[in-house]
């Protein structure tokens, strides 16, 4: 039985709670937050857990992993104080404030023999795990582009621009499924409130070939949103995570190019329409892969899928975003940013 | 009974053949193509049209005004010589290949007083010209966003990319709506097909506020969008031109802003939820509200809605997303384009 | 080139002259309506038509054949008037006010060796030609059930109530689909306006097994649906006809049934969930299919797939719906009707 | 704090534990069900509850009320047997296999001035109740139809068929809404399972005026329908209980009714299209305002709004509708069946 630590109690740790004491392998033997009653409110239905205000009761309990579940401001120094306690650990995301946090905790895991998990739940859910495979085994041919739409009336952050709290889903679901990474990006957005971080952003992102993704994230939108297209050569994606049962749907569309002989510059495009595909998803929930995957990586020592490298290239991409954003779009190359 | 001739029996031509020939103020005396089989097709319906595959046959002819439904390149060579015939003139959208050969038309049709109008369909919906009350008469509140999806497998165009095709819709309803002009624009996009123009771009257009527009332009996706989302501070709409019958939505949606005493620089953000409203449109359709218009404007020597002005600003900001696009999102001034 | 007279400029008639004017077989030589006004709005595309107000006029006239667009009051007496004039019949649907009055035509036609079809154009429509392909190559298993929602708020007719107006489609459709008739109906609905026809009604079809149908009818609905789930023991199919792209979405869903040994009448249910599949749909326009077939049929002297018998059933199966609605559903055989 | 005891961990039975242990005043004391591991699995998150596979243990502790969600063939006898031992009763929907059942169930409870409810559970969500607001104030004007689609790949009940399992919903919704009682009922469905009762049914209820209400109820659907489209004299109600947001549309639409005067008899319908409204619902869970509402009644003898006179109108209706479908769409007058 592998003993969880859960610190912070807000929207999402009450979520990982649920999850990590429902899961047979698992408890949780103590639940941090500074707000008594929200302590109360996510141990209702968690009756094994121990609350606590103080982070340090935690770290020197006999708990065997941390999950931290707060602001993003804070994980770096919780994550680096649980890795130093010799426990393993499961940030939400994004991992930490800056990739040079990212770096640090990522050295430290590694050092002791821990585990180091980012929570980008997305990786775990079925749809997301069916468009890789259709990526890796070839049947969208050559990816043309991923193009995310994720807007909805939504809790303007006070750290975080929305960059950092809604297109951080993608960044992740890029990595995973295309196993690439961008060159440069271009991001422009606005605040519409003053003081406060942008609430709305497009994020675009440059690859080394013609592959293109681009990234539509606002807080203050009428519906919410959450639409995918992902254009191939062969074929064609539309992932809809708002469907209730058909969220991806693959349509065998698009062009064909033919080079005419005499203009060897002058293509001669056809156009294929043919049917649409929406296979079954596993319906795994996926915090429950999560969770099962955090624990087999405690109990085996592996890497995580969302390991801490992972968690800091979206970091990376996000910190690029973030200059371009202040200059109106100017492209900022991943290596500027990073100095490689 | 005013004369109209038509160049071009493409895929537009017929439709501005049918509703010229369906007006009882208007006869379509000619139409002009250099494809026999487009003429017989396009005046099948039209029985009083004569058919010429000759430019000089028609300006030379007694009729009152040209129409001009042929690809970009040709509309200013065709357009000017049409006004030097002291034609009237309707040129179907973008207005020409430049804004300097917009400026030249406008100087030719002010100089001979004739009328000059572009083809700006999308103002004449009764759903733009709903938005534009709605947002002329306050009920938004603060315009802070326009953010249009555009995407479809679509005609891949020669002489023009995506841009120039699909995103010059959301700038003439931009123009008419919001009554502003952006003063930069970020581009990115790329071309999927080697030596042909970007058949996938996204555009942000910066004012000089807070207001931000965006348009996702696309030749080569699954599915067809049409959907613009428009946030204001008072309510937000949803327009979504493929609805049959509800093609806006307007939610009394929104955040409000607190300032806290002590802290001034840290807004305390609500959020209001309330009902939902889709007014019945005017149900006229665009077409024929354009041609009608047309007329009027050459029966009382009217400037049109969708005049040569907004024309060449349009395409202004299409020639500085050309510009930035190039590079990968530069934010590019409208005065450094135009030197003004 | 076959010569068609049509009659009745009222909704239908204008399509029905737009497609036979296009197609390059037949010519529209004659329009007949008592209004002038309709006659001249009906005829500006068509520019080869004479028009007259006077039937007799049209029936000794050169034309082929005749085309009955008007109230189904008059299809009839119309009707047989062309057939004895020598003349090729289409008719609107319903075919006739009595399934007697249909047997007459036949009867007339088949002796005079000329084609009577009734223009039931779903018939026609690459939606419903691949659900027969489905159907009747046995993808579906065997059939359960087909449940069709046809609402919106339409045009009240003033002399046959909303099943003849609406309903007579689906019967059109299951007859074409299932090629079985069924034994007995049970029908109730309402009128909500005295001295009007049922605008509201709910029908079903029993047939000689467990296979059902049913339809829901209604002109006074708030909105649009037309909507058909179709359930067979292998496959299940939602058809729904406004969806611009995807009209046919065939589910690999179910349920399997296994017997139990010891208790042989209590089933083991189990469900079934797999992939979704929509076929890209033939794009042919079902009035262009259905008028190259009507002159098909005239120059070989075919069959049409919408003959008179098939009229005449469909006439049969409304005719008893009307006895039973009367009763407040009480079942009627279709044997009781005809005395069969 | 009232002590609740709750009979049945089936797919219902943990929804309401969570409820009452989530409400502070209320503690789930016991649960029974006869499988060991069901007991386990719904008292993990309800960690005050004891557990039992015993009812007589349950009856005889010092809780204050059963609440019963069992199968329909139970309800009865561990109603009345809970009843007799002084507790107060909430019984899962339909309240018991016959209406002279639920008479009994009644009486006891009056005579013992215990509370006895009925868990029609719609009628506590925000969208009925916005709906039963709508209809009582008159904003509908008069009420013309209710019509229900309620289909999905769903549980096949061994005990009862798919109207006393789906549309016991909308008949509960139709008593709260209308308040009123059909006078009689037309229905039809069939079985697809030898053995086992008709999972797909067709239920007409007529009223001793014009309205009239319909419910499409079925097991074997591809896809999840949960729609009811209500019609009135002055506005019209779309009710779609899937959608996230917008339950319900209220549509200004409709006809308009004039008397010629000449012909009294013959109307002169209009049509009349307006603007579409979808009211802010409160957002309070059902389940949740159900609990309290079920608390309140016990601490104020209160007489339930899904009391058990509901409750057995409800059943009356299913037993009549069980009557037509056995003979294909008789029509059974209520009254017919009760007697009265």
């Amino acid at each position: 039985m592998i003993r969880i630590g859960v610190i912070g109690c807000g929207y999402w740790g009450p979520n990982l709670i649920r999850n990590f004491h429902d899961n047979d392998r698992s408890a949780v033997a103590m639940v941090c937050d500074l707000d008594p009653a929200k302590l109360a409110r996510a141990t209702r239905f968690a009756p094994t857990a121990q609350t606590t205000t103080d982070v340090a009761t935690m770290l020197t309990s006999d708990i065997d992993a941390v999950v931290i579940a707060t602001p993003v401001s804070s994980h770096y120094e919780l994550a680096l104080a649980a890795l130093e306690a010799g426990k393993h650990v499961l940030i939400e995301k994004p991992m930490a404030a800056t990739s040079v946090q990212c770096a640090r905790l990522i050295e430290e895991a590694t050092r002791r023999g821990l585990v180091l998990m980012v929570d980008h739940t997305f990786v775990y859910t079925g749809a997301v795990r069916k468009i890789r495979e259709l990526v890796q085994n070839g049947d969208l041919g050559q990816v043309y582009y991923y193009d995310s739409v994720r807007v909805n009336l939504g809790l303007f952050q006070h750290d975080v621009d929305v960059l950092w709290d809604l297109a951080v889903h993608d960044l992740s679901i890029i990595e995973y499924v295309l196993g690439r990474h961008p060159v440069a990006v271009s991001a422009s957005g606005v605040s519409h409130v003053t003081g406060s971080p942008a609430n709305l952003a497009f994020l675009t992102l440059f690859f080394d070939d013609e592959t293109v993704a681009h990234v539509n994230a606002n807080w203050l939108a009428p519906v919410k949103i959450r639409r995918t297209l992902i254009g191939g050569s062969k074929k064609m994606i539309v992932y809809d995570d708002l469907e209730p049962s058909e969220k991806i749907k693959i349509y065998d569309k698009g062009i064909t190019v033919a080079e005419q002989d005499e203009e060897i510059y002058k293509m001669l495009i056809g156009y294929r329409v043919g049917d649409m595909w929406a296979p079954n998803l596993d319906s795994v929930e996926a915090l429950r892969r999560e969770t099962d995957h955090f624990l087999d990586c405690i109990e085996n020592r592996q890497r995580p899928e969302t390991d801490g490298a992972m968690g800091q290239r979206v970091v990376e991409i996000l910190e690029a975003a973030s200059l371009s954003m202040r200059e109106r779009g100017r492209p900022v190359a991943l290596s500027e940013r990073t100095g490689k």
